[in-house]
C-alpha cells in the first residue's frame, strides 16, 4: 500500500475538539490527503488526568483509527501527546503507522523562533507537570530558559467564545497567568494546548513582546516531511486541479470539508461548536463505539445502549 | 439487613471531587452511619456530556456501590441527578436501595424560602439544558417564575481556588454569568453544581439581595427522613457517645473521617484537593476499576493495566 500514491486517510485524534485547529493546519498544508477525525468528547478533557488514564483512552482511540486503515497518526492533543507518545509509537510501529505529536514541533519551532533563549509553555495541568516541553526543548537546546504556566480557564473561556482582545474576562484571567512569564521576561510562548490558538488576541495584548508559537501549525509541516520520506504521501500533492474537482479554494483547502468525523459522546454539540472552529459545515460526526464506550462492556441492556444512537 | 439497626453504609456519588460538599453535609446531619464514596474522576466532568453518557456513566457508579453492600444511594453530582435519577431508580428498585438526586431537595428548598416566587438556578451546561429544577419547581409551585444560568467557569474557578469575595477574576466572571438574573429580579437563587458553595462569598457580592440554596446541603434532611421513614436508619442516630467513640466533635461528625473513598482516577489528587474540601486527611482513596476502565475490557496489556495501580 505505500508508495508515491498512498491514498489511505491520515488519522487525527483529540480529547475533543480543539484538535480541529490541528486538522485546519494540517489540511491547509496537505490539501490532497484524505483525513480522519476522532474526537473523545465522552471523556474530555484529559488535561487534569493521569498519566495511566490518559494512555489507556489515548491508545482506544488509536486502536480505533488503526482500525479505518490509516497511514500515519498525528495526536493533536497535547496532553496525550506529552503522556502517551512512547506508548503510542510503540504500539503503532507493528503496524509500521509513524505517529506525530505536538511537543516536538512545537520545541522545535520555539527554538528557531527564540531570540533570547527564555521561553515561555502554557498548557494543561497534565502537560506542564509532565514536563515534555522543557526536555524537548533542552534535547535541541540546553542553553535555553523554559518557563511554564498552566492555564486551566483557557478551554472553557474559549468554548464560551469569550476570547475578544477587549474581553475584560479573557483579560482579567489571562493577566494573571501569565504574569510569571512576563516577569521571567520570556520573548517566546508556545501555546501548548489546543484551545489556546483561539485566546491569540488577548494573549498578544498581555504579552506584545513575546512570539507565539502553534504547536498545532507546527505539527502539519513535520507530518508533511514524514510522509514525504516514508513515501506515504497522497498523488495529488497540493494540486489547483485536484483541489478544484473537490470543490476546494484557496483559503478553503476543501479537505477538512471532505474528512470523516467521529465522537465518542454527542455529535450535535461538536457540530455546532466544531462549524465555528472550521467556517464550514461538518458532514456527520458520526459516533464511534470505543471499546470501553459500547453498551455491551458497560453491562447495559440493549434498550440502553440503542439510546445513546438516538 | 432492614430494620432499626441497619449497618450498611450509605453510597454517595459524584462525577469527581465536588460531592465533598454533599459528604460532608450528611456526614453532619448523620453522624452515626457509614458513608462510602466514589468519584468518577477518570471522566470528570459530566456537566457537558449527553444524557445518554451521563447515565451510562452514572449506572456503572451505581452498580459500584450496590456491590459494596450500600443500603441507600445519594446521587450528589446535579448532573447526574438531572439526567439519569430515573433511570438509576429503575435499576435499584429491583435491589430495595432507595435513590435520591439533589434536584427535589433544592428545589423544595427553594420554594421553602422564596420571598416574591422568582428563583433563579445556575448549574452545568446539562443540567441547565435537562430544564430538570424548572420542573421540579413547577410541580410543588406553578406560579413560580424560574430563570437558569449556565456557568461554566464556576468550577475551574473553584478548583483554582479563586474563590474569594474580593477575587477580581472571579467577581468578573460572576458578574457576567449573573447579570440576566439580576435583571430577572430573582429573590432565590439554586447553588446547582456541588462546587458552586465554594464560591459562595463571590455570588452573595453579586447578588446580594438573594436567597442562596445549597441543593447538596438540602438532600441530607432528606436522606434523614427517608432512612427513618424506610427503616434503614443505623442503630446510633446522632448520639454523642456514639460520636465520642468514633473522636468525633461537633464541628467534624467524624463521618467523613471514617467513611470509605474510592475514585477512578489519580487518588494522589483526590486526596490533596479533598482534604481542602473536608478539612481533614482523607485514608485511601482506593482506585475503583469500573467495568469500562478496566484494562481488560480495554484491551490493554498487563502491562498497561498494571501501570494504573502504581
Amino acid at each position: 500500500m505505500t508508495g508515491a500514491a498512498d491514498q489511505r486517510p491520515i488519522g487525527v485524534f483529540d480529547s475533543g475538539i480543539g484538535g480541529l485547529t490541528v486538522m485546519r493546519a494540517v489540511a491547509g498544508r496537505l490539501p490532497g490527503e484524505r483525513l480522519i477525525y476522532l474526537g473523545d468528547t465522552a471523556r474530555v478533557p484529559y488535561g487534569t488526568k493521569s498519566a495511566a488514564t490518559v494512555t489507556r483512552y489515548a491508545t482506544q482511540c488509536a486502536d480505533f483509527l488503526l482500525g479505518r486503515g490509516i497511514k500515519a497518526l498525528v495526536v493533536a492533543c497535547n496532553t496525550a501527546s506529552a503522556l502517551a507518545i512512547d506508548s503510542l509509537r510503540e504500539r503503532m510501529a507493528a503496524a509500521g503507522i509513524p505517529v506525530l505529536g505536538v511537543i516536538e514541533p512545537g520545541a522545535v519551532e520555539a527554538c528557531r523562533v527564540s531570540r533570547h533563549g527564555r521561553v515561555g509553555v502554557i498548557g494543561t495541568s497534565s502537560t506542564l507537570r509532565s514536563g515534555a516541553y522543557a526536555r524537548a526543548i533542552a534535547a535541541i537546546r540546553p542553553d535555553f530558559t523554559v518557563v511554564g504556566a498552566a492555564c486551566p480557564l483557557f478551554v472553557p473561556l474559549a468554548e464560551e467564545g469569550w476570547v475578544g482582545a477587549q474581553d475584560d474576562v479573557a483579560l482579567s484571567v489571562a493577566r494573571r497567568y501569565l504574569q510569571p512569564l512576563l516577569a521571567a521576561d520570556v520573548d517566546t510562548l508556545i501555546l501548548g494546548c489546543t484551545h489556546y490558538p483561539l485566546l491569540r488576541g488577548v494573549i498578544e495584548k498581555i504579552m506584545p513582546g513575546a512570539a507565539l508559537v502553534d504547536s498545532g501549525a507546527a505539527v502539519a509541516g513535520d507530518l508533511e516531511r514524514a510522509l514525504a520520506r516514508l513515501g506515504l504521501a497522497a498523488p495529488e500533492k497540493a494540486g489547483g486541479a485536484a483541489r478544484e474537482a473537490r470543490g476546494a479554494t484557496a483559503t478553503d483547502p476543501g479537505a477538512t470539508r471532505q474528512a470523516e468525523y467521529h465522537v465518542t459522546d454527542d455529535p450535535d454539540r461538536f457540530r455546532e461548536v466544531g462549524e465555528r472552529f472550521l467556517g464550514h459545515p461538518i458532514a456527520g460526526p458520526h459516533l464511534a463505539d470505543l471499546i470501553d464506550l459500547t453498551g455491551e462492556s458497560a453491562g447495559l441492556t440493549t434498550d440502553s445502549a440503542g439510546d445513546r444512537r438516538r
